[in-house]
């Protein structure tokens, strides 16, 4: 089989993954003088720094995720591909993709991001739940609530536990945000849906194998983020790795056990990989090399961008961190210099400006570093909002989030706590 | 094991099913001198009659489906509890569940519905997509956006037909409903986010048993209807069987084959069968006869409302039909008789005030007859929209709904169209 795209006369660009990078990219290269082949999984794009309230069912999947093809509608030059890319042949410039076979490239650029990495363990990836995409969120709140319903009907206080208690590895920006969501949870929803439950029963660990929650911070909003999570009742362990996990006992390295049916994994990435590709391309946390100008070291009209990328230069010998600024940032520099090169003018190498980090650590808490200011609580926690909500795609998803928010704000509860079973999708092609 | 439910003095009533008729009998007994046990597979209540709009990505699940728990927010006599019903002793009164195990009752409710009808057809139980349920609605909507995706890269004319032709069997509101939705896809979305292939390609069949589409209705609404439709392009097969259907094609009784990869199931429905009722309790279409309080026939203290259930009298020979307004009506008068018993006060036996039907035909289209007045085209349709918006349970599903219908309305377009896959609920007690 062989994709079936239109015969053109330009060169023809090859995106993998419609992250924050590879959308970014298309999005720049819209009526260039090239024709685009976008190629995804998935035919949404989701806006992961929420994911966290999909899984704690503060909002719904359609209003942080945005179908592709919505945004390139009559983009003639533009082309969706939903599928999987299963090998890249470099030498005759085309890959391969499950279902619709070979499509061949001029430019490739590698923007596929990266996976949750269970350093090796395969009984945590097959019992853990990991954070990084909607499916996974969904599992996520359905176990939640799932699991309280079941509690109710349990009698045994020891069995009992293994249902309501929760633990979070991973002292991230995403370990900190799901823990303070859940611990909103147990304060504002439990004694209202479950009253017959003892919300007290319910207990939150955090474990991070570091001495400092959101070590990309500074010590002072590390310290008023962990200040404020113990202040919410999470219990926090540092210095703990989580050396297994069967499905109910959690074991730690300092040889406890903490019993629960839910771990929430959130505590590294590791990028993937694909078939084809040289073995010597990869870094750290196989991150591919490239140059200033995105350009994987060693292979002709093959770029790689965003969190699956590393550009170690001086300035930054870790590369820059695997964040959605530092993607779409990478995005622009490089359709810039896509356009660049069919005019023959200059390329610019990437540079990357840190407009500053942010998490969110529950109801009316923040820790925010903009620009060089720290500052944190109710103000840090609103910047946290705006800046989140200018950030979704779409006016409708906008105006719906914002609802969300302010019915949750002012009534300190929502109504989308659905478990939604999904059938399986019969008599498919796949 | 047994279930953890509180001890009380207060007769207990247990309700199987959180339909229509089952979720306002509890709300109606809120507060009522009984201990109320409400009992469902799911944790929402769906709303039905916009079930089609779901499934073709006008619709969230969220805002059709409204969380059981949220209703009864500290209502400490009312109890839900989300499980499976296996079976009904009604010589010792009790009912077992599948986790949770025996549930006494002094009162049992059956509100548990009606199942699609597949007429014992085997082959289209395995192959059709049936319309009864969220999962279901979603399930359609993957498969539609999902074929699309294939057929862009099918170059063969005849193998893109199977993925791009719908059949949907039933000449009902849903059957009709989802033809003009599916016309409206269409004619406005196809164009746009798929216009790499041809609209005047995707056939959509409209397939019933009977000579009259919307057969509750008059005359003069069907043929409306009837034309309508035929307007919008949909092929409407009348006295016309579906013999059989492989997951391919479609074998009709005029011994013409029709090849699609989606045949939509909405020809009828019939009741579930309980574990331990005796056989004599039903009527045609399985559903249980019971008398004018709608208790069941030789059952001390068992009632059924709803859908499941038939009253057959004088009137109405056949029993009122399977809607929303019976199932409600049904179960506000058994609240009140129910609230009688308990004071030995006179019993009210049920009568059903018909109100009118109206089905949607698509954008700006809609029959309605109301009180004895029958109207068509863009008025019916605002009625259609005023009546399903307020009925609709919760401010913000309203508020949602009504931003979602506003921005299809004026744009034509809508951002919805996620093909979400679910991940397996692993480690679940289930």
């Amino acid at each position: 089989m062989i994709a079936n795209l239109p015969e053109t006369e330009l060169p023809r660009i090859v995106i993998i993954g419609a992250g924050f990078a590879g959308l970014k990219l298309a999005r720049k290269l819209v009526r260039s003088q090239y024709q685009v082949v976008l190629i995804d999984k998935e035919n949404y794009h989701a806006f992961q720094p929420l994911l966290y309230q999909v899984a704690t069912a503060g909002l719904e999947p359609s209003s942080i995720a945005f179908p592709l093809r919505k945004l390139f509608q009559r983009e003639k030059k533009i082309h969706i591909r939903i599928d999987e890319v299963l090998e890249v042949n470099a030498t005759d410039k085309f890959i391969t993709l499950k279902n619709i076979g070979r499509v061949n490239y001029d430019i490739l650029v590698l923007a596929y991001g990266a996976d949750t990495n269970f350093f090796g363990n395969e009984n945590v990836k097959l019992n853990a739940i990991p954070m990084k995409s909607i499916p996974e969120a969904l599992t996520l709140r359905n176990r939640i609530l799932g699991d309280y319903e079941i509690a109710l009907s349990i009698t045994d206080y020891q069995s009992r536990q293994e249902y309501m208690d929760i633990v979070i590895v991973g002292g991230g920006p995403t370990g900190v945000e799901i823990a303070g969501a859940l611990a909103d949870m147990r304060k504002y929803i439990l004694p209202k849906d479950y009253y017959e439950l003892n919300k007290d029963e319910v207990d939150i660990y955090l474990i991070d194998s570091g001495n400092k929650l959101l070590s990309a911070f500074s010590e002072q909003s590390s310290e008023n983020a962990e200040k404020a999570l113990k202040a919410m009742g999470i219990k926090v362990l540092q210095n703990t790795i989580v050396k297994d996990y069967d499905g109910v006992q959690v074991f730690l390295s300092n040889n406890e056990i903490i019993r629960t049916r839910k771990l929430i994994w959130a505590a590294g990435v590791i990028a993937g990989k694909l078939d084809g590709m040289p073995d010597n391309i990869y870094g750290p946390r196989r991150r591919i090399i490239v140059d200033e100008f995105n350009a994987v070291k060693g292979m002709e009209g093959v770029y790689a961008i965003g969190d699956c990328a590393v550009m170690i230069t001086e300035d930054s010998p870790n590369g820059d961190p695997q964040v959605a600024q530092v993607a779409m940032q990478q995005a622009v520099n490089l359709a810039k210099n896509l356009k660049a090169i069919r005019k023959n003018s200059i390329l610019t190498p990437f540079k990357y400006k840190d407009l500053g980090i942010m998490a969110t650590i529950g109801r009316k808490k923040a820790v925010a570093e903009i620009y060089g200011v720290k500052y944190s609580g109710f103000f840090a926690w609103l910047t946290w909002l705006f800046i989140h909500l200018i950030s979704i795609l779409g006016t409708k998803n906008k105006l719906v989030v914002f609802i969300n928010w302010a019915i949750a704000y002012f009534t300190r509860d929502q109504s989308l706590r659905l478990i939604l079973k999904a059938k399986s999708l019969k008599n498919s092609a796949n």
